[in-house]
């Protein structure tokens, strides 16, 4: 209720600040049996974690994930998965100078009036390191998933109005090769290529950007989501949106559907090679809330990061105006890191949701 | 789990098919002691119904909503409260045309595949007609958040491409009397008289288009949200995309906001009458998943509706191609009835989150 | 959270007061294609109906279902199914003698101290009235276990001090039989004429007595029930302790096995007709939480109804000293009527779990 | 669902198996601003741990708490609280006699058949070791519970057949300290003496017995508790009978109130020092699941531990019958050491109780 956990059946449950001892995750729901590759999910850490390259922050972690339940000898046992990430560097350097004042579009004010304390060192809870420990999930998801025949991939959309054209989605391994070849994460060289040079640009003025997100989910049966509350694209969107920094969320047509005709939306019935398909896909693989067999597809945005290497006008705690100062070292556009992210929410809400499938088949 | 409850404290549970005998609804956690007026109910469920104008289904439907329990002498007794709709016509007019077909961009499919039985009269379960139970128990929410002093205002933001002006929305009241003096229900009456002439052209062709809906809170107070997966606008997103044809939802900055820079984006906290409050409102009302005590702002993106009045090419059950044709009546456009399901939504978040918050305040 | 929702994957929903308009359940999560026997889920509420014989409360209700939604040509949709009890006689004859009174042993006080309203018209929610709704729902899931090969048997094994011999469980349909045979439910024909003529004495009396009930569930497959927090018997426990009047509830050996040594109470793994099996059954068919494939075996205990033909002693609202009177017709032992309630709860129970199971099978 | 959560504005979830890297909770949903004294976890920890006296086992394990997060400054922050308890001595020491035989009485058949693998060493996570995580996580609710004025009290009152007679529970931090002076664990000495040394005489006879714990809880607001489902008692049942080796439950008068009328049974209301209160409490401070201001009263029942020294008949995972002999360190008698595990989890169930009463209170 207090909302650290997300799932039902493949159920996630993440804690640990920023400069507490450590972070982590249980995962409770895992089926049995399945290889848990942790060197699969040490390089999807590593794709996350902050220093990776000249456009994400220039923190350096490791993000060194621990299993320390649930596995043995290689394989899950069904019992909960707990992983810990340790904080390597969790000294609180200097923090006076945030300590008592509310940086702009961050937490810090919510959360003291929530809560009436704060753990201020880096933002505590609502630090984006939080979102390591759904990395490291979303990992044990994927392997599940992979053993399932379903496939996820995301990549850098846009980075501010600089947007990526559309891709042929015909060979998703190949797209997440090109994606993997450079620091934007954008599966569009060219588009990398501009998207490297503006984030750069941003951060030499001290300023941030924001970014799109888009993900194609193949091999999904139908008949996943439920038809009420519990569709699957609302649960999709509820995991994106639960991203820190996610402003917005569309799947199919999206907000660009709300301005086209039923008889130019609608995904026309075939049969191609003896299976049922659209000829289009505005549906984005989903209809009635329930998965349709083919692809689910959506997009979401993130706003710039808030903190800037600028001063800012603020309020202190005691409520007087005062000055905070852009300070450390963080990133300039969120989303290059945050594909990742992404991918590991799609993940867990795929998982639980095929769980949910399998209890009604025989 | 089969996903046909929504909240936690707050929580309801709907049931009821199209061509069912009743649908309804159970609100379960609703506070004791909050007046009941069965005629804001009624005249929340008349907004929804259709048949109401031109530019809605022509279908007839009253929709009258009967307290089976949790109510007394005029109040709620903190036990659950079961709203029963009766479905006036419930007799199986002929469907054969569409029983063993598939309506494109429709459920048909997904159903069919999922449950391997399938109600086709209207839709079964999947017809909008769930939403009147929606409706009933998001007019009780709103009843308790008035107790609160949150109000809620939802209109016709677009329709198509046709997209109002900003709104002034320092008197959400008189808005709500603009949007409800005209049919398209939305709060700035030139564009309303644009979007009913546009929607009565495109049904008139037997066509269906999209639209977007605004959403403004306003009244609630700062800490409602949870900081991680239940983020405030990451359950008003749920929610939003639980509701039949929406393909998106953006909240504060949306969007057009992953277009910006961190230096324009960030809100700047002053302090106007000895209240906390942000110069801009890129953050929707909320940070960190919680509330800051601004408005809270949302947008929803509607598809076309799927129903349209021409043949289209399809699939039938045993697979093969086959043509299937608009029958019945339908709506052109769907966002004037939907404005108050999005609203019903929203009480129901907020409700809940409102509950989640107090059971931590002494 | 309020706590009118019992069961995960299936789950129920109940609402109603006793004299309200009706009671009722929804129950969401029923597999599809479930033959939905109305004559069957008529003949359940039968057996827990007021009015059935000597020994219970002569208050005539005939409790008839009617079910709204989730089934077509009758068979399940996997659409929550929503059922209604209407209430026959909702006049508010005359319970002023009561209004203000807090019974004894009754839930009156703490309803108002909790609420600060209550429906004092027959206890309003705290109504056995209640259980009717359970019934429905219970002999919904029973009509699935049946075709998974699970049955349930539970009979009265108590009355007061009166207890039956231990039963021949071989043939449970036998001894149902035998049980639907005689006014008090118990499958011992001798002590069941015994304890009709204690029950009839003690009604006589103007008094209430207590009892005990002993269930057996036979076909369980291997593996139901969580291994920590939501051990079968756990489960089982906690449905059980939520029917009114229930005081205790214990499984396999129970209280007396914590009178016994390990080298007593261990049951051997054996082998029996290629089957693992279980030299004794001490362990009442659950190890380490999980089913194991033996009869599950639990008794559970029940208060004597606190209703009673004399005057009493009690406070009133304003915690004056006041005398309270007996009135109308009430049951002198609960358990004859009680027997198909424990069934009801331990189907649900069952289900649900059974379920769990199949989404980790494949 | 996979059900190693408990509570639900108070929710802990566990992990971790007897021999892997640790063991440990995360406690969500904590009220912030607690004073979280580590000391007091580790002397709660100290009363449930191995090896404490020579009627437990003489496994030796230190069981030393570490905190991970959601704690600063000593308080907690509203944020997840993660308690980590390292396994002192991982090595898989010599398992092989037991690896693939099935222990009478333990989880490892049904684990194996509802798993397909399981993690052999010292019962993996059907071990005991688990509870210590819940002690961890009941610490932290009594420290929550005593700053609202409620307190806890259990003790062994029988162990076999020898009972404690009933105790004057006036004061009962008094009790405490009797009970903290033996090794019992039972707050009437002379029969702590006796019990004392009827474990020793069963320990050296190399076998096992079962006991009884009684529970007292004070100063719990009138109001706890909801009325259907999620009755107090029901939910105390549930946490009691999640406890390994419990077989049954009773409150207030518990089976011997089955054996009652209801003119002795009911308890009479009086008002004592302008405070409304029973003048018996047959009820257990429960009336129609919900709490009513007096002591509630309940007592559990365990069997004995399944591990004896002696040799056993048995099967292995072949199903071939084999021989078992018992080896190690193991607890003649469980009761000692579960009174704090029993008082953990009753803590557990009153700060998630209080929290969702909260949440309704103004």
């Amino acid at each position: 209720m207090a909302g650290n956990s997300f799932g039902h059946l493949f159920k996630i449950t993440t804690f640990g600040e920023s400069h507490g001892k450590a972070i982590g995750v249980i995962i409770d729901g895992c089926p049995p049996n399945i290889d848990i590759d942790e060197d699969f999910i040490q390089s999807e850490l590593d794709k996350r974690k902050p220093g990776q390259s000249k456009i994400t922050t220039q923190r350096k972690e490791s993000d060194v994930a621990q299993i320390l339940s649930g596995v043995f000898e290689g394989k899950s046992t069904g019992t909960p998965i707990a992983v810990l990430i340790p904080n390597e560097d969790q000294r609180s350097k200097d923090y006076s100078h945030i300590a008592d004042k509310y940086r702009p579009s961050h937490a810090d004010y919510t959360y003291q009036q929530k809560y009436g304390i704060r753990d201020y060192r880096g933002g505590g809870r609502s630090s984006a390191r939080e979102t390591a420990a759904r990395v490291a999930a979303g990992a044990i998801a994927k392997l599940y998933l992979k053993s399932q025949g379903i496939e996820i991939f995301a990549h850098v959309s846009a980075v501010g109005t600089l947007e990526a054209p559309n891709l042929d989605t015909t060979n998703l391994s190949a797209l997440l090769d090109i994606r993997e070849s450079n620091i934007a994460r954008c599966a569009d060289p060219a588009t990398a290529n501009e998207m490297i040079a503006l984030i750069d640009s941003i951060r030499k003025a001290g300023d941030t950007i924001g970014g799109k997100i888009s993900t194609v989910v193949r091999g999904v049966p139908v008949g996943l989501g439920e038809p009420v509350f519990d569709k699957l694209h609302a649960d999709l969107g509820k995991a994106m949106l639960s991203i820190n920094a996610v402003h917005g969320f569309e799947y199919g047509s999206g907000f660009s559907g709300s301005e086209m005709q039923g008889s130019e939306h609608n995904d026309i019935f075939v049969k191609e090679e003896e299976q049922v398909r659209t000829r289009t896909n505005f549906s984005g693989g989903i209809q009635g809330g329930i998965s349709n067999g083919m692809d689910i597809m959506f997009r979401t945005a993130f706003k710039p990061v808030a903190t800037i290497m600028r001063d800012q006008e603020t309020l202190n705690e005691a409520g007087d105006s005062t000055t905070i100062s852009g300070k450390g070292r963080h990133d300039p556009c969120v989303v290059s890191r945050a594909v990742i992210i992404v991918e590991a929410m799609t993940a867990l809400v795929l998982a639980d949701h095929l769980l949910r499938f399998k209890a009604y088949k025989d």
